[in-house]
């Protein structure tokens, strides 16, 4: 391991971050609230933590997998830890463990909170809340499409195991530049959405507040009864349309700037993705009209709006999604392990690997019929790698066993069945509310301090797709090696 | 496909079938029950469908790996139909459907039951129910560890998968002398837990019962509260440890007897599923200490008879878990999903499985720390084909797949979440009772026609590791083909 240059990179992370205050800063200061200080001392800290380590002196520049890989699970974890300060010194979080939980479901754009009051807070706060969603949406958008593939293909599974798509490291060769269009892609899409949610009546504030929800698939609102607050459908179309395209993977769009118009209709997961979430609008509409709503048109508004938030992991809500039927909230239990596509702001398994699953399930029964014939996985006209597909099957697996091992913890509450499950699945897959007591009308603010600990531990993990945080617990991974 | 030679298979199967009813008859007219005459009219109707395919010609003695798959899935299919005869001719179950639920689950070895009041039905049907077990136990073995071997290796991944431990096709070279041995290993527990059983203090019936659901590890009970109806600790380890045994893989048993003592403890398997066995055990018995039960030593009672009877696909109760904490509920709910050993009466995942797959996931893990080493999956001193890993990594998405499928229909029902994702669990995983409605003091009754049907064919899945039924679902699996 390069710990050194591990270190430097951490103590240059930790100065953005501090930067990164500035805006929230400024909003305490227009707005006049009791946070400022508390955003003052946390700038203050951020960087003193991070300045000396930027002195480190670096032997060697090379730097491997394994320490992409360490400074990737390493960044998220202490960029939380420093993100949390604001929370904690405005005194908007009671205890050290709750502001933690808040910024790490903030920087791992997951949107679940603690907080049970939030029109009280001050808006500085609330700002900075929202903001690390964009920071952190941001973060996984260059993570995986411009940091991870000039790492090289060594080891990175992770990125390997989404590359079938159009190879987002070939986008521009450069990483600069790679990362410079996706910034500016992400940033027009925030502004125009900004713009529309303002027209469409929302203070300037809670359109910036949705608008970094939304962008990076977050899903922390302004209110307490999130988007449902507003009553008010065009906020909900604009926010629907703009979830439904953060969850699209990014290099796409790149791809169209360029002029080919055909990039998403060509693209596999693309079409899956949108396949899934057709399908799953239609099934919730007829199962909640004549039960729930008496009319087609608002039955079609709410699970349009709820299928798109929870697939994308955002997570807002428009009603009370919990007191829907059983068939409903199934569909959407599942589409919070399902998520978004690769390269996009959006988290869990994503779609391109449940589409890989079932072709690779496809390709195992034909086998059995035709023992002697040979079949390949394609993903478009391309064939998919074995070495992906091994490897997605194994993500599968992992994500699974994560998932169960956390419910095992959070079961020492004892709580109901729903919560237990489903606190686990929004937190892990990065959606936010959950049902139950971290439903969509209520909060994680109950739970225990290792639950959230652990809750908190799902995000980062769902987030950076299980790898970099599993590796951190091997004990090969640390040891000295020539290689 | 060679639909005569299928036919003809099936035939023989139905009037075998009609000869098992024969006990039940017995055990009938001894108690001179009002369903004597359900059992003759049931004896004639299953023989007189089988007659007539026996005479079939049959043009070419080959038979395939696809035929072989067919003939299982199909035989299971037809015989829990007839099955059900003695069930809806007696008027014991109130329609068709019930029947057959009770049928497939009795014959799968699962013991869900759509009974209110066991207790009330004549003594010939309760035997029948329970005799299914031990037939459809019966069957597994001989179909795991003799029929599927005998196909030849060719497609059956079923077995391939299977097949790591010691090689069961190898243990006598004729399929007939390995159906023999089988069949005496399995008669020989049998009669020992009877007569275990009656010096425990049941009555003949009721040992003859219990013992059938212990062997075929199936469930069925004479009594609606299940083994706790006895509240006799002595009867509670007789069967603890009989369901322990029958969840091994019978095979290990066979090399015992030819002087191979260390059998069992060279077994990965073996060793992996006492662990998990001990560990659950422990740690249901830490949550229930001074939370459920006053003693350590009622703590520990009942935690390990649930523990073994939920792993082992068993399913009987001595007390209301479902009243227990989360935290131990969780647990006896991942056993649902992990089973027993393969080539035992046992259903659900199978332990191999899990520990191919943590080994898996341990491998993807070491590649990217060295990504130019080579690691091999090996079980005890032997490595692990390649094709076997895709195999069980195929099979544990295909599982989880048809569970998510099937908990989609339950949910139409409308329940609560432990009934709707319990249920599904439960009867793929062929134990028997789940949480909620259908847990051990409730039962599956009061679910609609539709549900009883999905949850057939899950106990129908799951018994035969999916991938039989799957096929016949697959339209090339039907088309005529020259290989």
């Amino acid at each position: 391991m390069n710990f050194r240059l591990i270190l430097k990179v951490l103590g240059k992370l930790l100065i953005c971050e501090a930067l990164l205050m500035l805006p929230s800063l400024l909003v305490s200061l227009y707005y006049g609230g009791r946070d400022t200080r508390a955003f003052l001392l946390s700038m203050l800290i951020t960087a003193l933590a991070g300045i000396p380590l930027t002195f480190l002196k670096i032997n060697r520049k090379t730097i491997y997998a394994r320490d992409g890989f360490a400074i990737v699970a390493l960044g998220w974890i202490l960029m939380s830890f420093f993100a949390s300060l604001p929370f904690v010194l405005s005194g908007v979080t009671p205890n050290f463990i709750d502001g933690f939980f808040e910024a790490v479901s903030g920087l791992t754009t997951t949107g679940s909170s603690i907080l049970t009051f939030v029109e009280g807070q001050p808006k500085g706060v609330l700002f900075w809340r929202s903001f690390t969603h964009w920071v952190g949406g941001m973060g996984v958008i260059l993570l995986t499409l411009a940091i991870l593939p000039s790492l090289g293909a060594g080891g990175i599974q992770l990125m390997k195991a989404e590359s079938p798509g159009p190879n987002p490291g070939k986008i521009v060769p450069q990483l600069k530049q790679t990362a410079k269009i996706l910034y500016t892609i992400y940033l027009v899409i925030t502004v125009i959405e900004i713009i529309l949610l303002k027209l469409a009546g929302l203070s300037l504030f809670d359109a910036f507040i949705h608008s970094f929800g939304t962008v990076g698939t977050g899903g922390f609102s302004s209110m307490n009864a999130s988007v449902g607050a507003y009553n008010n459908p065009a906020v909900e179309i604009i926010i629907t349309v703009f979830t439904f395209i953060c969850g699209v993977n990014f290099s796409l769009y790149y791809l169209m700037l360029k002029g080919d118009f055909k990039a998403l209709s060509k693209d596999s997961e693309f079409r899956f993705y949108s396949g899934v979430v057709l399908v799953s609008i239609a099934l919730i509409t007829f199962n909640l009209y004549g039960r729930v709503f008496n009319s087609l048109g608002e039955s079609l508004r709410h699970s349009s709006f709820q299928v798109v938030t929870i697939i994308s992991t955002t997570g807002f809500s428009s009603t009370n999604f919990d007191q829907w039927g059983m068939f409903s909230k199934i569909i959407l239990f599942m589409l919070m392990f399902i998520g978004g596509c690769a390269g996009s702001t959006a988290g869990a398994m994503k779609n391109i690997r449940i589409l890989l699953l079932l072709k690779i399930m496809k390709r195992q029964l034909l086998k059995i019929i035709h023992p002697n014939a040979v079949y390949t996985v394609r993903l478009g006209n391309k064939a998919v790698d074995e070495k992906i597909l091994t490897g997605v099957q194994g993500f599968f697996f992992m994500y699974i066993l994560v998932f169960i091992i956390a419910v095992l913890i959070i079961s020492l509450e004892n709580l109901d069945w729903a919560t237990t499950i489903s606190s686990v699945a929004a937190t892990l897959g990065n959606v936010g509310p959950g049902f139950g007591i971290v439903g969509p009308m209520g909060n994680y603010s109950s739970l225990s301090s290792l639950s959230k600990f652990v809750l908190s531990f799902c995000m980062i993990i769902g987030r950076l797709e299980i790898l970099p945080v599993l590796l951190l617990a091997t004990p090969s991974f640390w040891k000295k090696v020539n290689i």
